[in-house]
């Protein structure tokens, strides 16, 4: 049994019900999400034995966010308590082709981005891991986040265990003037991976990698991005559209070729985490080596299903996910 | 005014809110339904006079389902109580292209999988009835439910009323071993039945009727089957699909044609009981002496809007139908 | 900043919650709307001063309606308390191509129908307001709502202030032997009216002008209508359909032109209400002096997005709507 | 079996949960009652046919109210719909030592108020019925109302049918120069009531009975009123306290005696409807003939427990009562 | 009619129902309070004109803030929008003798906590104005806080605008080492009060005046006080306890004497803002001009009825309050 | 760090919201508890680590089960999953002095119940474990819990683990010809036994030791119970009562001497599990190696705290209750 090790931040999402603005209401749902929390929610759930690395404010509502992380089966050993506070935000569920709008309380003054973990703590976390997830959102939220993630890396490599990184890059957090000395962090923390889950706009606009669409197939970009990082695996999705009809499909570039899964037509439900479905995917088909195509067509049609799912956790099973895969069309599982 | 009595069991349906998953929730719907009570509960809503004839537990759960069944307009003065368990599945509503899950507690243990009925039981709620309706589903849950079912599609025909009969079949309730005795059990209480409801495969196969799509249209089956049940209908729904539409027709053969429909976009909200609106639409029309057209057309309305409402049984009026058939544009109805 | 005064009823809506019938539930969702509370709201929302002029009962019902009606941002200093009885609606929201219903409790005895509103309460309520909203549903329900409305349109003009009036008209509401004095009511408010809001149908089935679809463009019909009643503005909506795929589009015309937004798609979760997200629409790009393109575009948007909204006063901001604009296919606002 | 009619309206009940006050909440509890169908609702959980006369709006509120109706146990044969509007009340529930509110929409231009019911129809109703109840508050709501219940009464003993009549005189819903008209009317139902409900105020402030308390103990007042009415029983409940403890019991009054229950002590959860308990303990008592200790008894326990449960509607079974006059105790029923 | 400003936080309480834990449930009721926000719905209920100076951050959360604001009948127009945080807590609602819990998040970085109010922003909150409140929490949750507090103080009297203060002292928020600054700041913004609420606790521990209970009556101690800062009034609640009945009562002193309200029977369900009930009444009574007596009862009334209400602002109108002084045992209202 | 072992039961709990009766609500709350598990529920909040050793249906619902068992803190590698079935009852809470009403659905076809557990299994769940916890409902509710309970208490005893004995006997699920077979098998499984929890009639009526209270203390028998079976420690809860207060304390013996906590004042919302309170805080008590006295008292503490907590399993800290201890009069922790 393989265990995995994620670490990132845990924030609390509070939710109207019935598709309701916040001012409509009186009643909030309340969940726990994050990257690594959900690629190890959607990892649990088929036998991965998934732990978590983060930190969580030292009063009720930190415990009741490792008792919703126990819930979706990931171990709370690692979780280090701290502060008062965590990361929060608003969810507005969008409708049809009314778009979700996401609102953040303070996140930068969290627990989880305002307390250094040491080095100790870190070993402590990586005993017996056989892969670490890092999510670049860390790079961003806080400098001591950025601290944490950089040690982090640089341990795992040590260690040789295998690290996979997600670029998770979102302009909006990042001030201009801190954009630069942002790059470094993570084209040094590149060189630490070996898989990466990102896409087209991480490489040509984060990473400043040249490509010219008119003249090379982006499968081109994908593949001397695997070489000049070193990298194992390289994957992400793709979106496109034809007439109402939304698709989404997912690539995994390893070092001799890209392979992509079918259009997947996409119906939405509640739009946040489904990346992490996508990330989850590849990593259960990378671990139980499964092949290329096989990993990226479970991988994408994890993510398809994710838009249909509340909350942005990944929480079907491997099972239903395959049933879908076996029948498209398939109306009612008993 | 006519007065129907179906015989089936009576389910505890439980349903997280809001498409969410069991593992999401603290918190269920409850309902409670089955094919017999479905079928008059879409005909109570039109002033035909239901009964139910069905066992219960003698407990508060008992009797919050027959208290459930009354508020649906059925009758509960043939509802039998005995031992303390009910028939229970949880429903995961499936969103958009994400397929609905159906979960059974131990279903073979229910009150009306083990409780025989007597027939001084059966006697009196046949007594004043004017068309009996039997679900299949019964000749695979239990032996004692089986035995019941037979037994009293003999008592119906024996007192000269017209049995209206649900071929109901799912294959993956029925071990491999029981499955010839199955088919007979079927084709003797085929041969009772006036009315039937089921579709090709029923025909093919579980009474593996011969059939090659090649050379043959649907049309030729259906009568073929007509004629060897001496039946004076038989009916059900064929689905289809263009893109991402989905579509459901009708179908009503009596011994001289076989009437269809027209394809009804599918709009879906809760697809369970569907099929149960369709046969509740045909029972009506056939009751109301409308024409073969008008009953199908009426039926396949019926179950393209079951599609959109909430439960397992049919809560529409013939007048919110009719509307419909009327003013297929229509957004509000004042 | 702009003051606007509307003039209307406020209704009680029971919504059941998860698209379900009324006898499917023992919960219901309470909001209050109107239409002249809506399009008050929709411009609460971007920085308008809004003031209602209705009539509530004086009892804690009365008193909650006025906490909705100040949390949705409009001013509650012209709500006039008396009687006991607010009219009141169940909708039951409909679900895909299942329509919604609504059923309404005895509207005529509201007290917002049966209390006559004195000059001296208008005129203070018209005091320092830059546009008056009038609701033309307002002619239709009540004997002693005619006569406030044409008083208030009346007092309105003598006092100089511009009159946006809405025809809201709804001829199963209007009883046959009323119908001939109901136009000429329509006729003499919209001799005092600068903007009005309405559809074709309004002109060719209740006004009664002659129109010939097959040689003259609806556009036509508009600018002769302008002009007959000495209009600014005339605007409204007009609804078509591709396939399963449904259309909107708003059109503005003053004196000398006719314009129109794109066909927007419309998706629907809560269908009640987007006509008067339309008509915030056009008020808001008139008083902010925009364009007559720029202004049509935003309402069309509003229209469009409000179907996709909970309740039928519009919610969403000046921002959103326009972010929404510019980015078609956004997902997730951050 | 004995089977009973109870006449009286049934209005929508609308309550926030939580103990919250309309203006805290955006959702209401939903349920139906009334005195006639409170008591039905009592005798239905324990074999006794029970069958409501009652006049509800034809539209969907109207069938609700009828499911509802239904799912407390009493048939629907014999209401009557008409009109579109329903007596409606909000309750914001007391809790501790904080009052209920109750508020009323205009409860006179109800289905029930406004509908007379034909003679033939009331007799369809009285046909094979062993006892009718009616409620007094039918006096003082509405002259249709009225007339509809004194015409009940009158046919009632032409039938030679008992008759049981509830005072439930409120004296705030009686204009006072309505008040000598209405004596009258309560006095005319008395001489054909054979059982009545009531309490001392009834008998010294409505029928201004003479009664000094200093020199005559209560008894003897329920004994002057049996007399001089000819009636079989008169019964009612008398409250009392200790420190912060309640107490209630009941007194029931034959021709030869007045006997008393012990003192019940009252814990409150919801207040409405209790005295409607002890009224259907009462009638279970005397319809199974036990004695009028037994009956008392029963009926005290019965309005005691009211105290706890949800909604208007007696829900306890006799066998729940029974257990909890036997084990006063008891914690948890298994 | 007379108009009071208060200044003081706002904050988002986040509730589990049903007196669950937070890590027993998944939704949460959502409402917005504080001590200033708390009176002012107080006094809103009872047509005093409400306006609240605070700080709210500058997106939806602080927009649907601002809605709750309204909802209560507090005017929103002197509301701050800045920065992207509000203070939130958690609060576990006790049950019988478990005490409620309540968790804060980061409470110091909220919007009114780190955003500096302008001279020009206070004075166009003050025009008008008859009364300041000023909440006494505000010199302790940050210095920003404390500043404006202090300056809105100073200002006050300057315009000759009465202020009232509230200790709202809880040693729990306040380090050590800030302790005697934190004294000087109360005893400097005392100098400023007309009216001060607090308690025997304050004074001695906080203040540090000399008091020996054994020899010398409270009364003392509070007319002492009374002189020390030349206030016009000094009021507040005690507790105490009979067996497991709990009594609060209410004192108010003037220059000449202190008067005392009966002990009133506590029975609780939200324990949270009982004492702003308090405060509400009795400033209430001094805007009215009652005697002493008759206010410190309505506010005893107040603050007792507050206990039974759902969440921290009194809801409750004049006329409910005075119904329950008049009626003490009254069940039901009507 | 402390690693305990509990075997029991996992139920399903299906509860109606607002002290509801089933047939008076469409939505259940859901939770999972069982002696076993609430006991782990208890000390996991603590910092001890627990393990639960149960059979669970192989579905999603035995999954829900777990997910719920991880989220109160508990270990679930020892969970077996096998069949379709989980024991299920319905709550409907009662409210003051309405007793609580529980509804078995037959349990006995649970996984639980129908499933032997293996040596192997058994050995691996003990492994590393420093206390078992086994209830002896498993003894009277299936013959193969009963097998599975013994053996697991044998094993327990040959690995020199202490072992924890809850009597947990309930005489109404025990028939009457299986009792002297039942009695053997407490007989037994008390040998094993080091701690055991129980009661007075445990030892007088199913162990039918001699006792006479009007000529020995109770503590007589509890210590002659202790030497009987060479225990370690015996221990429990009496209630008393006085007017209408209701009182609970602990006694703890060891076998040197009894010791009780004080009576402590009982306030009811969730009556069930508050005895498996009481055993999780003498366990903390002795895991912790508190004085007798210290630890009587805590759980004496917790089972009165636990009568005012939602749901079966405790879930208040050691700091919250250490703190109610010290503070009894506590009104909100901060």
């Amino acid at each position: 049994m393989k265990h995995i090790l994620a670490f990132g931040e845990v924030m609390l999402r509070l939710c109207p019900q019935q598709f309701k603005m916040i001012d409509q209401t009186d009643t909030l749902d309340m969940s726990y999400s994050g990257t690594g929390l959900n690629i190890l929610s959607g990892l649990a759930r088929n036998g991965v034995q998934t732990h978590l690395l983060s930190v969580l404010p030292e009063n009720p509502v930190g415990h009741a966010a490792a008792a919703n992380i126990r819930r979706m089966g990931v171990q709370d050993h690692h979780l280090i308590y701290n502060g008062n506070h965590i990361g929060t935000y608003f969810l507005e569920m969008g409708f049809g082709n009314r778009p979700s709008q996401v609102t953040y309380l303070n996140r930068s003054e969290s627990a989880f981005c305002t307390t250094e973990i040491s080095e100790s703590q870190m070993k402590a976390a990586l005993s017996g891991i056989d892969l670490v997830h890092i999510c670049g959102i860390a790079l961003s939220t806080s400098k001591v986040g950025r601290k944490n993630a950089l040690k982090l890396a640089k341990l795992t490599t040590e260690l040789g265990i295998p690290l996979c990184f997600d670029f998770n890059y979102r302009m909006s957090l990042v001030k201009l003037e801190e954009r630069s000395s942002l790059i470094q962090d993570y084209q040094e923390i590149l060189k630490e991976a070996n898989i990466v889950i990102g896409g087209k706009q991480d490489l040509t606009l984060l990473l400043e990698m040249p490509f010219d669409a008119a003249h090379e197939p982006v499968e081109k970009l994908y593949q001397r991005f695997v070489k000049a990082y070193e990298l194992d695996y390289f994957c992400g999705t793709e979106k496109s559209s034809q007439g109402q009809t939304k698709f989404v499909r997912g690539f995994l570039s390893d070092k001799q070729e890209v392979v992509y899964s079918d259009d997947k037509v996409v119906t939405t439900y509640d739009r946040i985490g489904t990346g992490d479905a996508f990330a989850a995917g590849i990593i259960q088909g990378l671990i139980d080596q499964w092949s290329l195509q096989e990993t990226v067509d479970f991988a994408a049609t994890s993510t398809q299903l994710a838009h249909t799912t509340y909350g942005d956790s990944p929480i079907l099973t491997q099972h239903f996910i395959q049933e879908k895969m076996k029948h498209d069309d398939l109306d009612v599982m008993r």
